[in-house]
């Protein structure tokens, strides 16, 4: 079984935050880590709700640098400090480390841990987080500032097969370096991993704030698990902006989105029930995220 | 009657928010305008619990740039931007003028109101608003950084006596004339304001956020209510840089305080009821703040 990775919805509101939604955050755990992506106001408390604490996050990875989207990092950042926290932390984003640097001027404090603030790419995708399972690439979207989303894709694995590790004498020694070279020589004869192993592709989730919708985005999306904005339902109330509701649904269902996720609602919409009505029409595999949801993958 | 002058506890709590006591934040109203006192992480949800519209706000006061006192700073003033405020905002602090520049440069936008820092003196006490019923006063206090408490003085009116007006046969027309002046003449004969009104002394509020206990405030807050940090309970805890809720009580019972409110609780002490208690054991016209309490002066 893989180990689960689990999305919390912390905040799922907009640019003015509602008691029903704040400001938009969202946090990925996955093997005992956690990534944040955004950090509007009152995201501290939205990891309290969800029983996360702080101390677990390495990475930040904030779209664009629109208040809402951000301005929980200075508290929370110094609640890390209060904390005791040593290890270093890292922020990611569009022009990360001018905004960083701001941040910084604005606390007397000297942290107690290393705050590393690495610009993102707006022209390309590009790989900016290579962990032993996942890679984290950034995406280029479109908003009225510099705006990325973000992709987690976890590494494929080989899931091996016993019955043919015992048919073929394979040793169990020889196990770790049959992973790692894809084949091996066993008394002579060449033995492949495909033959005894099963490759299973790792899970996608692709995170996006703000943004227009982005064809390449949802070519990306394809199988895979997508969290997009949708300010509004219609698409004539978008913008230049800002996605849609009808938008996001309609390019999901062509270009084969898995599971969508929306999020960062106008304050306009009140009722939620209304809402995930409206868009489970459109879409069948849909979650329409409130405050505090959980979603496994 | 005078206009009642209504308090709002937004945030009861310190540098580490938690769920039931979310960061400093007073907002004060009175005669249709509010006042805000600190604006920590999630003030602008308070605002929202307490039925507030921030539009109202045409003052903030700072008392330190601490992040626990101003990290909602931004994200409020983004809302008031998106909400298509036109009137300008004054923000009051120490070293208001630095700090504002820097929290602007962490925005995008150009606002459509202006917004106007104030240096306040750490030196001594001065004078910062004058309005046409009330001023507003910094008094500098001890902390670990620059740091100010705000004094709210209402102006002290003139309640006139109708029996003695009658009496004295003053016609309508010249009552303005005479609060102005303080007397007339009425037919050859001099007329004194204090003969036909009773002066009324203004209240006074005093908001402190983090400090030391210091003297010189309490004795600024005789017959005053006095809202005041108690970051722990007993004075062995306090360090450098705050206050328990022993020394304080015993300041406000020296010095006379009227109504003591306690606040910016460390979140070690979880259970309101034991506070309240301790508190109330060692002064008897005090109340414990929470988060969403209201009181009326």
């Amino acid at each position: 079984m893989p180990s689960p990775i689990e999305i919390y919805i912390l905040g799922s509101g907009s640019a003015i935050p509602t008691l029903q939604r704040k400001h938009p955050a969202v946090a990925l755990r996955y093997e005992g880590e956690c990534l944040l992506f955004d950090c509007g106001e009152c995201t501290q408390l939205g990891l309290q709700k969800a029983g996360i604490s702080p101390m677990k996050i390495k990475r930040i990875f904030i779209t664009h640098w629109h208040a809402d989207h951000f301005a929980g990092l200075l508290p929370l950042i110094e609640t890390l400090h209060m904390l005791g926290r040593k290890k270093a932390l890292y922020i990611y984003g569009p022009e990360a480390r001018r905004f960083v640097d701001y941040i910084l001027e604005l606390s007397y404090l000297s942290f107690g841990f290393k705050i590393k603030a690495k610009d993102v790419s707006i022209e390309e995708k590009e790989r900016i987080v290579n962990e032993k399972k996942y890679y984290v690439y950034s995406f280029p979207v479109r908003h009225s500032v510099p705006c990325v989303a973000y992709i987690f894709q976890e590494k494929a694995h080989w899931k091996m097969n016993p019955q043919k590790l015992t048919e073929l004498k394979i040793p169990r020694e020889k196990i770790r370096k049959l992973k790692a070279r894809k084949k091996i020589n066993l008394n002579g004869k060449e033995i492949r991993l495909a033959e005894v192993a099963e490759k299973i592709e790792g899970r996608k989730i692709i995170y996006s704030g703000d943004t227009l919708p982005v064809k390449e985005l949802f070519e990306e999306a394809k199988n895979a698990v997508l969290i997009h904005e949708a300010t509004f339902k219609y698409k004539r109330d978008t913008g230049f902006y800002h996605s849609s509701i009808e938008e996001v649904c309609e390019l999901a269902k062509k270009y084969g989105v898995r599971k969508l996720i929306l999020m960062h609602f106008s304050r306009r919409y009140k009722k939620h029930a209304s809402l995930e009505k409206f868009a489970k029409r459109l879409f069948e595999s849909i979650i329409v995220a409130k405050d505090g949801m959980k979603i496994v993958v």
